[in-house]
């Protein structure tokens, strides 16, 4: 018999996805969902765009409806939060609007997702410093935003949300300081491609200072209240709002509980099935480890999309069927004021790291026929192992507007599917003058791959 | 030991990758290009886009310079036209612009294209009655255009030829009348996207004549020179200048005289190495049948990007390499005014009539999360065989900004390797809410497709 109740603890993507594809399965079963805020499939990470004023109203973010669930016979306890489980009963006391209440389960599907990491310097919990994590976050910054008019910001941390905030905060005409601790931005590209990120962050009045570590922050009186951040090689500046975006890390109190393992960089321990160590109990998303199908191991990627496909195997596989994640290739993309930069696999360096004879080739191609007007030039990577010609990744910076993202998904596909870098040559890819060219630009990046690699054995044509 | 002299019969994208490649392999032979023309490598699919006035000179069609061909020893005759052929003293004679001159070779490479169907109607040679299929046809009509300033046009068939110069002339502002012998417009579509693109042309004020056959052209003296086109469903009309685009027949003259087999709809049969029935004759392009991968069997599908990879396999055999062409999808992709449509595999009509178990799902979604500003509705159809679930094929209506052409390319990478529409929601795609969605919209309807196979047994859950 399937199990009849399933809870699912967390209600952002994992946790939706998880309830939506636990109905699929099973059109009987119970299906409660708990969630700690009153914000049932949000997408937080729209947060920048409602901050940068793009997005106008926070509620334009819901993925879908309260209704969509109901139709579904899925029930969401809003503002609820586990307090306590004795997982031998199948029973979990949540601390919800109305008081303690306990829920019983045949399969818990736990997806807490991740937290804000809070560097460890004084001043962090000031007013006037924020993180960008969850919804609430997002609404605090907005109203920190619209009610004080700040005219500058000092952003600590230059990942993907570091970086669109930077873009977020330049777009309402507010001053950007972004500190980061490494060589540069976005350092899960490779340095030739995150410096064209840089380059673009400072065309657009984005103050960057990159191997500077911030050390404490400090309220300032100077007429209007003020923070002043002090750091490393001499940083000491003064800003109205300051946003720690440092990293997040699994939030595992309640898989904690419950004795399951932990995996990589801490967070649950999951099988491909997504199951945990412990019986009866799933779960997916931001708090777990991520099958990676390209280096056939867990680890810790943190990202929207696979928290959706996870908790869709983790709610399919609670309530009864059998299907199993498919797995991760790191596949982001992120789009900083004119440019979008993607990468998906293994960086170069990445690969090296990993102990493959990774090479990597680098061109810069325009994104349809030159003659064709307003043809823009894409910087692309693509690395493969020189052992067995197998591709390793790909990466991608261009102007948003030259189909960057889905490019870069081309290379997804064949990643999944374990091509040679000399079979993307064979891939049968469309044309026409004003949106590409006859050897589309990964193809011209792996000829040149293939070339390199055998000089004058290759059996494709160079062409323009 | 390797042949040392190749000759490749034509000068167009099959010819000149078949010379790259060929010198690619070998950096020794001696290379001969015999060309008609006497444009080397310039792209014809280019030529709507000079007739357009968006491309402002001929001479930027160049695919490559003529020393790009001298820099790697390949020896290019222009305007040189072989007239016989003694295949067993491998000798061919051609008339060149010095006269009658004899070309001795090892290996032969026919890469002579394929030419416009002229129909079989009275006054088809009349001046002012065009073809485009050549550089010269083009030049033709941009002499026309420059000199006389035409006001009106009929196009005469519906193809993607047909479609683009459609664009072309109302780009210059002259009137279009496009006459289509079949339902609509773009019939390699199937009829619910091609409508899609017969709207597009009619609200760019061109003029839409289905179920019309074009039976007699006339000279009508009224003032200005005027052409009279009379058809069937009572179709008179008169315009400046007539363009018959009815489509492309391959040329095998060369390859008839030398006794070479012809397979589909005519064209020179070659099998994966791209070598002809005949010893020692390669044919590569719009000459040759074409390996269909997801058919496995040939057909003629006469396309630019087949035409180089194709070469490219021929050039490399020729010059004693060993590769075979990994076959066509038929991937296509067409500009038609600010939509895109583009298709890859085979329709659902198409599926349908080769004996699959063919279902075909459509959805209409944003191309990127609705709250950012600017999403744009992509239709899109995805074919798949209910029987193994296996998927068959994909096309795709939008706007032509919003990535048309790449997401096609990730359904050609997920045909390439054999997918089923199933497995398109594990491809780990990119997601930023500027430039997509958690689900991609191939995921959306892949989805889709399942639940209407397998009501209540689907594994992913549904997402707005």
């Amino acid at each position: 018999m399937s199990p009849r109740r399933i809870l699912i603890v967390g209600g952002s993507d994992a946790g939706t996805a998880a309830a939506l594809s636990a109905r699929s399965t099973d059109p009987d079963c119970a299906i409660d969902v708990l969630m700690e805020d009153r914000f049932p499939n949000f997408s937080v990470c729209g947060l920048p765009f409602l901050l940068s004023g793009e997005v106008t109203g926070w509620k334009e973010l819901a993925h879908r409806t309260e209704e969509d669930f109901a139709g579904r016979r899925i029930t969401l306890h809003k503002e609820s939060q586990a307090v306590s489980i004795r997982h031998e009963h199948q029973e979990l006391i949540a601390e919800t609007v109305g008081g303690e209440r306990l829920f019983g389960y045949d399969r818990l599907v736990i997806a807490t997702g991740a937290e804000a990491v809070t560097p460890k310097i004084a001043g962090a919990d000031l007013d006037g410093v924020h993180r960008v994590r969850t919804m609430d976050d997002g609404l605090a910054v907005l109203d920190r935003i619209e009610s004080t008019s700040p005219e500058s910001t000092i952003i600590v941390g230059g990942g993907y949300v570091g970086v669109e905030l930077a873009d977020a905060f330049r777009h309402r005409g507010i001053g950007v300081t972004l500190v980061e601790s490494t060589e540069q931005p976005l350092k899960t590209f490779d340095p030739e491609l995150s410096a064209l990120i840089a380059r673009e962050l400072e065309s657009h009045e984005v103050r960057l200072l990159a191997r500077t570590r911030v050390e404490r922050i400090e309220a300032a009186d100077s007429g209007r209240r003020k923070l002043r951040v002090v750091g490393t090689e001499g940083f000491d500046l003064m800003a109205d709002l300051v946003i720690l975006c440092v990293g997040v890390r699994p939030r595992t109190a309640l898989a904690d509980g419950l004795g399951c393992d932990r995996g990589q960089a801490g967070a649950i321990r999951v099988n491909r099935r997504l199951e945990t160590t412990v019986d009866g109990v799933f779960a997916a998303g931001d708090c777990v480890e991520t099958w990676h199908r390209l280096l056939e191991r867990p680890a810790f990627l943190p990202l929207g999309t696979t928290a959706h496909k996870q908790g869709a195997v983790a709610g399919a596989n609670a309530a009864g069927g059998a299907v199993e994640f498919a797995g991760t290739l790191g596949t982001q993309v992120v789009k900083v004021f004119d440019l979008a930069a993607g990468r998906t696999g293994l960086t170069g360096n990445e690969a090296v790291h990993e102990g493959f004879d990774a090479r990597t080739t680098e061109i810069v191609t325009p994104d349809h026929k030159a003659y064709y007007p307003g043809a823009r030039p894409l910087h692309i990577r693509l690395t493969g192992d020189a052992r067995d010609g197998r591709l390793l990744g790909a990466q991608i910076v261009g102007d948003y507007r030259a189909a960057v993202a889905k490019r870069l998904d081309v290379m997804a596909a064949a990643l999944f599917n374990r091509l040679k870098v000399a079979e993307i040559l064979d891939l049968d890819l469309s044309y026409t003058p004003p949106l590409g060219s006859p050897w589309d630009p990964w193809q011209a990046a792996a000829r040149a791959w293939c070339d390199e690699r055998s000089a004058g054995q290759a059996t494709r044509p160079t062409q323009k």
